[in-house]
């Protein structure tokens, strides 16, 4: 089969519903976006469900299904992914958990979840617990994260991630952190639920007398004493996208959970300490980083991400989130002068929608291009949730997606001779 | 339930993408079709995926689906349906291979895959080999079918398909056959790599002193003193379609892969010397036999298949494939003037695509049309993948359709009271 190449570029949150202070537009509908609008001139166009109509998804539950994966199948839960993002090496068996470093009290309640949004020090702090063996031999691993984040391995024979965690919930301070227990009658899992508990117990003795943590107190500011835990997960078996469909793929983002994703499935992950995530990101850089890897023909797939779309959502700003589409657009028109449409085609989507005014991932479809080449055309000349409605690839799913650039690509087996 | 009567049109591979030589048509789009697109206007139309989007599936799966069954559950493996084809009745507990008689050297080195693509004295040779009984009782089968193919039967009790074959790969000569390997621990397998070892060896020792071979020897023509066997297959029970929906179909086609799927899911099969499965084949023929079986009132469900669009896609032909269509438009003109739309719906679709450019199957939707009496109206009024795009089956299924067209003709049960 012939083989081709191929570009994705990933706008997270990007999907939206009409909003007032647009005139009723979606901020993609109201953006002006000349590029956007070439390419789904050349093309097919949808609003593409990340699962099935209204199921809404995180954004690592998202990527999975636009990387053609089955969350259902290979989902492994969020701690070992952030465990993966962290750089560190899972064994079978482990169980992970997403950590925050957070301020407790002596009766274990919860002062400030975030330890007053520390950034500085928590290298130190995850080192100090990082090691730690428990009474029953099991061997506790601490790596830190982006900001006040942490990453928490639980390594033993017989574990389980069938258990409740210490984070009383997002919500609120004042709350005391909850005792672990088992979700399920199994042994494993009762003790997981001990060993976190005693991890729990002894990381803060540790901790509040750690001399980052006095020094922070001296300051008047929040000791990182503890470390509330959430997302209890056990790796799953993840086939590489390399084995399954015999593509080198490329991930350019600034995102440390997609960046996670992508190495989880086997994709080579490219970033820069400019790829900020946020409305400041080095877009330009993003888009040569891919430019590049595509002209070098060192891989057949590139996907390049930008995550403040979905921010914008969050913090319902339509506005933000409009310009913020606006930039990206004229760095695509950057990339249209760069390669080559008959050799590599280009396609565009998100991971979920997260609406302005919802200020939340919603389970909306999520606008998508396939173009380039001999992609047949639907007629669609022009980006914006409403006129995808129209086009040919509305309704379909993030995995149908997926194939259907695979396919382009030369990558899919027949089924049947 | 009210019984009506369908004709299903399918033409091979008939789905492409924009072609350059066409202007940047498909040949669909760019061939005059005034009887598809009366067909057309008097129905539903969309591009359909054969399985999902993106999906590539080969003709027999293709048919497969069309005739509304899950490949994944009932497909056989290649073997047995070219056993099938060649007219042998398989057993339960038989493993079918698709052979080619080939060329070797006594060192088992593929001279020639296809024994100089040998057309005549095939079936002495296959006669030559058929009944051979190896070491532990398990008897072989072989049946010639077109040119260098023959099909071959190893029948015993506690066989099994899960095995590699002889064919050392389709790419070049100068390679050895291969010995065949049990695919798993199973005893069952373990035997019948053993006995089509077996099997390889004593055929080359029967065939290499054939007569003909003596003759094709003398004339400077490669022999064919062996079978190089692939497709290992079993039998999956497929209910027959009479038996699922209490209906009567026939299928009308000169190519042998779907002669032979419509025989195992229990049409009728007709065929004639002059339906060539290449350009040249008797479209009025095929027509006239779906007319009569129709008006004799013999059949609710009347499939007739044209190749040559396939092979048009396969040879980068866009012309010729546009010319094949434009032919069959013609044949679509006699077939209206014969049958009343009140009493017989019309269908129209392909098994896959096969784009001219990709020359190969592809993923792609295939151009799919259900119409005729009470059928809705879509407002789509022209023939082409990119009209189709806004027709109201657009993004459905081969086995959606099979259902919609069951339906019509009343052929369906209902779920629940």
């Amino acid at each position: 089969m012939r083989k081709k190449q191929g570009l994705l570029i990933i706008l997270d949150g990007l999907g939206d519903r009409p909003n007032k202070e647009l005139n009723g537009m979606t901020p993609l509908e109201s953006a002006k976006t000349p590029n956007l609008n070439f390419i789904a001139s050349q093309g097919m166009c949808g609003n593409v469900y990340p699962i099935s109509p209204g199921v809404r998804v995180g954004t690592d539950v998202g990527h999975l299904h636009i990387f053609g994966y089955d969350s259902n199948k290979v989902y492994p839960g969020r701690g070992p992914l952030e465990a993966s993002s962290a750089g560190m090496e899972l064994m079978p068996g482990d169980v992970a958990f997403r950590g925050n470093f957070g301020t407790i009290d002596d009766n274990y309640t919860v002062i400030d979840r975030r330890a007053g949004r520390i950034r500085e020090g928590t290298k130190e702090l995850a080192a100090a617990i990082n090691g730690l063996v428990l009474s029953d031999g099991t061997k506790v691993l601490a790596k830190e994260l982006t900001e006040h984040r942490v990453a928490i391995v639980l390594r033993n024979k017989d574990l389980s991630s069938k258990i409740s965690c210490t984070d009383p919930g997002t919500a609120e301070e004042g709350k005391k952190l909850e005792m672990p227990r088992a979700l399920d009658k199994s042994e494993a899992a009762e003790r997981t639920a001990r060993n976190l508990w005693e991890f729990t117990i002894r990381s803060y003795e540790i901790l509040k007398e750690h001399p980052i943590n006095k020094q922070r107190q001296a300051e008047g500011l929040y000791m990182a004493n503890s470390v509330i835990t959430r997302g209890a997960g056990q790796e799953k078996y993840i086939p590489s996208i390399k084995d399954t469909y015999k593509i080198k793929a490329a991930c350019v983002a600034g995102d440390l959970t997609v960046g996670g994703i992508a190495e989880l499935v086997g994709m080579d992950y490219f970033t820069h300490e400019s790829f900020t995530g946020s409305f400041d990101t080095n877009l330009i850089g993003k888009a040569n980083i891919a430019i590049k890897l595509l002209n070098e023909d060192k891989y057949d797939w590139v996907v390049m991400h930008v995550k403040a779309t979905d921010l914008a959502g969050h913090d319902n700003l339509p506005l933000a989130k409009k310009e913020m589409i606006e930039k990206v657009d004229k760095i695509i028109g950057h990339i249209l002068g760069e390669i080559d449409l008959n050799n590599c085609y280009i396609s565009f989507t998100a991971d979920h929608s997260t609406p302005c005014e919802a200020r939340d991932h919603t389970g909306d479809g999520v606008p998508t291009i396939i173009a380039g080449g001999d992609v047949r055309k639907d007629g669609v000349t022009s980006a914006g949730e409403s006129q995808f409605m129209k086009g040919s690839l509305n309704n379909l799913t993030a995995n149908d997606i997926f194939m259907l650039q695979m396919d382009l690509l030369g990558f899919t087996e027949k089924v049947g001779a």
